[in-house]
């Protein structure tokens, strides 16, 4: 499997997600997480509606099986099987024949990309509505129009997935894609691609810490899930948002509301190494699931991870965010930037110097030039060096490399020799 | 009353106090008492000479009636009445006749200014003096001159007025303004009258602070004061020491001694949200009574808030600073910048999120766009989301204001609609 | 004595010194710490070879009595009495006839500075060898070679000298020079002069410190004496490694791990006034015997004070570091610039403000201005104000300096005026 096929494969799966209508609740998701449990062994939790969330509740179900707008000539001007983008996520049923004046009340369309269709929801008001291109919308005459939207609105279920691969710590990283959006591949058919293949990847041997994977509406389902698992949040010590992740532009790491924990300072320096370009933001209270892990009560080490950010792309949130609109080298790139973030992550570890008292001989293991007047301090040795001053306990290998001003994995290197001969032994705690 | 007429209103305070010969004690400052009592309810205290004052003690009490030099013809060359810069502030009393040789021993004036009288004062050394224009001392012929000063240095007291207006809490800011300089109207009949409107306008409803405004001599006065009120400085949490506030230059901004306390945080938002020119600096030991306040066994969290500093205008401390060099428009926008400053710590509370896990459901309670898929995040909700996420009881809304990059008023605004919801409750103590 | 003479007296040290073949073991050390007996009172300790010292043991004793390469026509053409680099530092015996090609298998030389000898060891591998200029080796002819090192590998000791002034404190500086290098007059002969007669000038008065100056070989010489004397570090406060004083560069001083502690600080404030192109560099884990000092397990506040950095100047270990290379007047420069470091250290004591409610009153004790309204702040009157205002008991008097942005010497005068009145006292402890 070459590298470009990898690419390929997560834009596939993100194919086969795409004529799918998701919503934050509904056969859609259901939909969704069944096809991602043929990649990846995956729990899929039902939660009732009316079920009390903190502040909230679960919502009624929605799901939906046509809708339309015909012209008095009989003729489908606009068709849910078209574009699932046609229809106001969460309309509630209708089917009548109204005036155009009327119609228009119910239409949303982009005058500034007018060929566009635009992507509304009304998920806690009850409404229905069609969006269309503001071409079709400065075209439509006088006219009586049958409008039909067969959905429905009921007591159901939130769905959700969730995959646990278990580590030698139970130290959680958490991982969460939001899964409610319908045909929008940036939005987030990318994150969900990437996020099932970085599972596999860590399927294949036993992490350092465990992982858990969501799979989840937006903000309602990441409020389920952490009311679901509220006394369980504390073993999260490391996470991450994944969204938009196929769009060609650089990566935006917004920190987590601490700002200064491991997960941030690793992205930071895993992005600025893979391009400067990449950018860093602080945390803001508004965006993806991030509100909710980062809100004061739980106030998680969980920044978000996208490429170009949320609204800052004119096909944001439209019909343009298609299956061209995301390429396969893109998803690849996104995937191999979270799989080295996930790397450093596990080698980041503390050690302790098990000789701190004056500078061990390496020269005797033959970790050291014994030939000495040479000018040259080699890379390998100054790093040995580095490893030993700073392993007290208090400096991660990330530390030590900023400090040392040498590559990570320089670093870890180091300390993997120092290991070996028993120099080093790690400062550990949490195991399972 | 127009705004117009508040500046006028406080320029007449001033002219009113301008003929008054003020020292550090003696009839001068209470005359000046006196007349700020018939705008404010004023406690006048009359401390004794000889009281011990930590390592002062409270001088005796000076009182002038007249002053004088003659020429042989009897001519008033020199007269107190036109001008009470001229005598040495604390002069003893001298009546004789001497030469101009030993006069010019007592005669100071200002060569690079000849027109200008300047101001000297020997409050701690006896000493008698004359201070005259630089062009009058040159223009002396050698004659006989009769000098009298017909002043009194005796047993008596020093004198200072104090206004409280208590307030919901015990917790209180201190305002205080020298009262102690003759006639110089900046320095600092310009503080006084912008201090007792400050005053006046604080009566009109119980603020949540209460409020201590001092009126008292500079140095002497502040030592007496802290020596009288020492076990009762604990209660002062804020304090501005105000002077210089009638000359048409920027702002300045003298940090506390600790330099990162809350008034110190709010005067520098403040004056930078009103004129990027207005400056700040570190605190130093020399200047006016923040000198005492902020000494290491007290280091209480005063500023002093003036606008040009003391000593970087030409007219400071000379005859030059006169009713024409303070203007009505300036005296308001000091007291505007004060009121500012006092209405911004009124409101800057710390709250506590009562629904911290998760985000609230805004839009249940009216407070959010129900609306989903909108590329615009609203002002109003941005700030409510950034109050709710920073209210854990650490972050004033001062502090939030600055982390979320907004308005102050439009945090505290958000805050206001959040508390009536009750989804935010203030977090206090040191109720009275 | 002029300063002058100074500088050449320490020239002369150096020039006493530089015949000697010294090693990290052996007579050559024994002989150069016989000199500085001469200077000094020096305690002179030998520990046995194979002594544990934490992961090393003391090597075997090298000495040397001569070394020579001779042709086949008995000509010496290599003569350790004429260059004490030309022998591999530590080479084992050897007095064998080899050809060209198995002698070329031991010799190093520079071609990129063809005149001059390397200077090379081997301690921890047995091994022999030669030193020569490129120019030589290039022009050896195939011949019959008569190699003869008379050298000895034997039991025997290690080494080092101590000189310790006693304080008024119990608190040490500890100020190490290594004594390893043969004729290498940059390295280090110049840092021991500079510090024996640092030691002669500190020991005409006691100090308030207790100094104790080491002159050690490098690393297992620092190893050798933290191993003996491990329960002992405690004491040392403050320390600096004394290296490579008499080359024309400007200073760099490397911090200690630690970073900012008070010699750090110091040292940078001193260099700093002195010119502002020396140099501060972060602390990294290799170079001089900082490196011991400074493992975690001891983790002193010890730096390194250099001219140019080791290996940044062409004539670094080699036969180019000779006599003329180090100047009188450099040296003496070095011997001020540490001299001035220690006054500070001697002088930067913390103090309590006796009476820290409110200001003293400086004028009756004659230390202020008795006449007011004077626009000058005096320099010595604000210091005495910033001492009074700073003395709590955290910060020293160049801390005060600094946040005064005053001279330290303004300062350390204004306090010792204050201590004459009583109105500080040294807030100390660790007495003897």
């Amino acid at each position: 499997m070459t590298d470009t096929s990898l690419g390929k494969q997560m834009h596939s799966l993100a194919t086969m997600m795409f004529p799918i209508c998701r919503s934050i609740t509904g056969n859609g998701v259901r939909q969704t997480l069944n096809i991602l449990k043929e990649e990846i062994p995956l729990v899929i939790y039902e939660v009732p509606s009316g079920t009390k969330v903190f502040d909230w509740e679960v919502p009624k179900e929605w799901n939906i099986r046509e809708a339309y707008i015909k012209n008095s000539t009989g003729e489908k001007i606009v068709d849910f099987k078209n574009c699932n983008l046609h229809v106001l996520n969460y309309s509630t049923p209708i089917n009548k024949k109204i005036s155009l004046e009327e119609l228009k009340k119910h239409l949303s369309s982009l005058p500034d990309h007018p060929d566009w269709i635009p992507y509304r929801t009304s998920y806690y008001k009850e409404d229905w509505g069609f969006c269309i291109s503001h071409n079709q919308l400065q075209n439509l005459t006088e006219d009586t129009y049958d409008v039909c939207i067969d959905s429905t609105l009921t007591q159901g279920h939130l769905t959700y997935g969730e995959c646990f691969i278990p580590g030698e710590l139970s130290d959680e990283v958490l991982i969460s894609a939001h899964v409610c959006h319908p045909s929008l591949p940036n939005d987030n058919l990318a994150g969900i691609s990437v996020v099932t293949y970085l599972a596999k990847e860590l399927l294949k041997s036993k992490p350092r810490y465990s992982y858990r994977f969501l799979f989840i509406p937006g903000t309602i389902g990441a409020i389920t899930w952490l009311s679901i698992n509220e006394l369980h949040t504390h073993r999260i010590k490391h996470g991450l948002v994944a969204s938009l992740l196929g769009d060609p532009g650089t990566f935006t790491y917004k920190r987590s509301r601490r700002g200064d924990t491991e997960i941030d300072t690793i992205v930071e320096t895993v992005l600025k190494s893979r391009n400067p370009d990449n950018k860093i933001i602080e945390f803001f209270p508004y965006g993806y699931d991030e509100r909710q892990f980062c809100s004061p009560g739980f106030n998680l080490a969980v920044g978000c991870l996208s490429r170009t950010p949320f609204g800052q792309y004119a096909e944001y949130h439209t019909s343009a965010d298609n299956l061209e609109f995301i390429k396969a080298e893109i998803l690849e790139d996104s995937y191999n930037t979270y799989l080295e973030i996930v790397r450093v992550l596990e080698a980041n570890k503390k050690f302790l110097n098990t000789n701190p008292k004056c500078e061990p001989q390496l020269g005797k293991r033959g970790l050291y030039s014994l030939k000495g007047g040479d000018n040259d301090a080699k890379e390998f040795q100054l790093a040995l060096l580095w490893v030993l001053n700073l392993s007290d306990g208090e400096h991660s290998l990330l530390d030590i490399s900023k400090r040392a001003n040498m590559k990570f994995e320089s670093i870890r290197f180091a300390a993997s020799k120092l290991e070996e001969c028993d120099l080093l032994k790690e400062a550990r705690k949490n195991w399972t």
